[in-house]
């Protein structure tokens, strides 16, 4: 697995809020959002942060108890993204990720976005999504732009 | 303020523990370390993730309760830095993310690492450290190194 975050989520109560904060009080441009749900914001070279419903989150990213050091403990409403090329690298980057002592939370599966997705948890519960996302674009400058993704059933 | 994530924080029980996973796991090399403090790990284009020690960053980050839509809840184990070029760019973002309407939750102030940084909250409580670390160099490609810090008082 190479070291890349390609997205931070954040679990928000309220999109709209953290909207008013993120695009109307800060002034960064969404990248891409659906009204409600989700909203995407570049945060670096091809970098982007999610600003998601927490129980979205929370609901896709496994288990809603991890079972911590000190007895079960919610999971943070936090989840890195490692996006990959093929959905076949993102069962190798799982397999390895569980090879390395974490543990597979949620096994990867088709997604309604058009890819294929799984999430690991780190040995402290922290939620890291690997990815395929074939809708999502990255230039060479960095620049991370979302396209109308093309299904293709036998890429899977 | 612009929209970049320099760093991204997360609050480990056991920094040897999370070490195991991403560095000896994982295969992921460290930036810099303090052994049983924290780790950093390049992750992106002028990104580094960082393992710390829970504690400390729970009591870095501001109080630890924050005041949430559903009455009090524990400081979420997770901080984003956004880092500048001087302490006045530090004061500046902070009064601008207040202005947003976040809130500062720690002052800015100079630390310990030989650079000055205060905290924001962001209207889910989520923590961004806002930051001026002279020993924290990205070079054009992109790589993040660790350089002596050379404390320049006049600076602040």
């Amino acid at each position: 697995m190479e070291p890349r975050v390609s997205l931070i989520t954040l679990g928000v109560r309220d999109v709209a809020r953290a909207r008013a904060f993120y695009v109307d009080g800060l002034g960064w441009a969404p990248v891409n959002e659906v009204p409600g749900e989700v909203v995407f914001l570049q945060v670096g070279h091809g970098l982007l942060l999610s600003l998601w419903r927490r129980a979205d989150l929370l609901e896709e990213a496994g288990p809603g108890i991890h079972e911590g050091h000190h007895g079960p403990e919610p999971v943070t409403p936090v989840a890195l993204a490692h996006n990959v090329g093929s959905p076949a690298e993102v069962d190798d980057v799982l397999a390895s990720a569980l090879a390395a002592g974490g543990s597979v939370v949620v096994h990867a599966q088709v997604r309604a976005w058009g890819g294929y997705s799984g999430y690991f948890a780190d040995p402290d519960g922290f939620r890291w999504e690997v990815a395929h996302n074939p809708g999502l674009v990255v230039s060479d400058d960095g620049r991370v732009t979302f396209v109308a993704a093309e299904p293709d059933p036998g890429a899977w």
